[in-house]
């Protein structure tokens, strides 16, 4: 899988006529090379993916020490570099294609060193790699090397997941599901938002999860018209809504929901209301995502669904985002930076919402993988306005 | 609190000869302004601390889009931005004495509004700001200002802890041992690693803390080889060593401990041999904490008792860093980048470890308060070799 996706980043390359690329965001290493820890960079050749192959593989196999020399890197071997502390995990996870290195010191440099003084075109990614990397960079490589900024380039192949990542996607959603279901059981009134939400990731780290995606949230009442409400010791009322915003990390793949409650019948009109038109809104929207149409394209499909309603004003946020290793990633469902068609294989988002500041929000979320022609939710729970009391 | 941080900031301002500085790392944002959301950006200005605090309350109070005209933020007030989303946690977090702006698009072309055509020296976070961001900054801002890398000012600041964030980290610590004690009443052989970890971050979560400072490390026998190693499926034997290092994350504080324990009187003499060799340079090492000596001194004195004990090799890491609203932050203690002297209120880990590959690793961790001439410790476990069963 590493080597295949290394292909295709060579691909890219070759296209942007770079002789070599700095992969160091850690979900864009791992997903070239499966590593998972802290601190890795790979470096990537336009020609290394097969002619370096052959080379690599037999030094790969050896404990750390066997790479330190350079002497293969240099001569046109993907790389990979990493520290003391992941000699053995870097050993077991790094495919056999690149060369390893276990560095004291700046990664960086480490890789300006083993590029040698070949010369060349480098991209890096000028959206991760901060002012002071790239001075420190550009003072370790020889002359003859230049730096392109080449943001995007891994990001670009991460939104297109094969059935693999989708499937991991989908276990991640059905996983959250279940965890979600299990606290409803014991109803929402008068506990705490906290509490609920504490209880929340306590299941889905039970159920298997790594991690909770992000810091879940359970917003009652008012304070579900801040779209990014932190949880309250406040125990929840009778006869409110409840935004419930929570995903599961499986895997290193990341879902993502959303659902809003009522506790009880007595829920206002105006609640109501709100609620039929964000559903309205989000299944216009879901029925809108399939290969073909901008991220733009399907944002204005549902939210003229909450203009028409006189709610424009109170959705503040886009329609939805990718999600993979990353619970935000490309693409983007938005009126801004959603220029490109969708593709088949993206995962994204689909989540409307209106806040009504000192009154109520409501958002609703499915996780969606665009598909040619229609769209799969990778989530189930019922989205018709139901009470947990 | 906030107004004292940003006068003290604004001194450095000026002994940097800077009009004024870009605050946009999330820790650093919320140590500056209170802001506690995922999007917001501060400018302080050199001379803002006194002049603009009277200018800007008026408009403070007043929802978004009272503050968007910009002619305060541009007559020298401190200012601050976010998106939409934080409109009314903005309002309730960030101190009166910044002007609140709420931004549709990119924060930093709104400073770059702000700061209008007056001209000047404007210092960046060269560490966090990203090359394209620092491109994106540099066309939006008038021809007059200069943009000068001006990393760790606020990281200066923040090492220095106060004696309220003490207790905060404090309470963190306590939390997280109480956790952990909860936790080893149920015993640990048989019970899977990660079922330890995940009932340990659920413990500190019911006990109140936010989230776990990291992601727990819960690693018996050989895994403990791994100084980062992710906890397994496995169960944990008998008559090995656990290596335990977790933290609770407390009103935005982190706390950060490690303890190793034997799961039986059967662990080998070399296991013991190797516990009471860390042990005795955590020991040294924790002594050596006080103001005046650098992290790299203290570093030297926990080293050479490893060291000494023919272990050298296998302690490749510092022997600890600063803690605070990061869990890792400034002062290092180190052989590298440890030059500064400690100053009192730093609050720093001592966690020296030998890792022998394969066989088994021990880490022994504290977390304490620099003091004159002295340091506290701001956790309780016990570190002598205890059986856990």
């Amino acid at each position: 899988m590493s080597a295949e996706r290394t292909a295709r980043l060579a691909t890219q390359l070759r296209e942007r006529e770079l002789d070599a690329l700095i992969v160091a965001a850690p979900l864009n290493v791992r997903y070239v090379t499966g590593f998972t820890g802290s601190n890795g960079l790979a470096l990537v050749r336009a020609a290394g993916g097969e002619g370096a192959g052959a080379g690599a593989e037999g030094g790969a196999g050896g404990e750390g020490a066997g790479a330190e020399g350079g002497a293969r890197a240099g001569s046109g071997a993907d790389s990979f570099f990493t520290d003391f502390r992941y000699t053995l995990q870097s050993a077991e996870q790094v495919g056999q294609a690149f060369a390893r290195e276990i560095v004291t010191g700046s990664l960086l440099e480490a890789a300006a060193r083993a590029l040698g003084e070949a010369g060349g075109r480098l991209g890096f990614d000028d959206a991760h790699t901060t002012v002071a990397e790239h001075e420190r960079l550009r003072t370790a490589l020889a002359d003859g090397w230049e730096l392109v900024p080449a943001a995007g380039l891994v990001e670009r192949l991460r939104a297109v997941k094969d059935e693999d990542e989708i499937e991991r996607l989908r276990a991640a959603a059905q996983l959250a599901d279940r965890a979600l279901e299990e606290v409803l059981e014991e109803g929402l009134v008068g506990r705490a938002e906290r509490d609920v939400a504490v209880e929340l990731e306590l299941r889905m780290r039970r159920l298997g999860a790594q991690a909770p995606s992000f810091s879940s949230i359970v917003a009652a009442s008012a304070h579900g018209a801040l779209p990014h409400a932190e949880p309250r010791a406040e125990p929840i009322p009778r006869d409110v809504l409840v935004t419930i915003d929570w995903g599961a990390q499986l895997d290193g793949y990341c879902s993502d929901c959303t659902r809003t409650y009522a506790t009880g019948e007595g829920v206002s009109a105006e609640a109501r209301e709100v609620y039929a038109t964000v559903l309205a809104a989000q299944e216009a929207g879901v029925a809108a995502v399939q290969a073909g149409p901008t991220g733009r394209d399907v944002d204005a499909i549902a939210r003229v669904v909450i203009e028409q309603a006189g709610y424009g004003e109170h959705f503040g946020h886009g329609l939805g985002h990718g999600v993979g290793l990353d619970v935000h990633e490309a693409p983007r469902l938005s009126r801004i930076e959603s220029e490109q068609p969708l593709l088949a294989g993206n995962v994204v988002t689909v989540e409307p919402g209106i806040y009504l500041p000192g009154r109520l929000g409501v958002r609703i979320e499915d996780l969606l993988v665009v598909r040619d022609c229609t769209q799969e939710t990778l989530n189930g729970l019922d989205k018709a306005l139901t009470v947990i009391s």
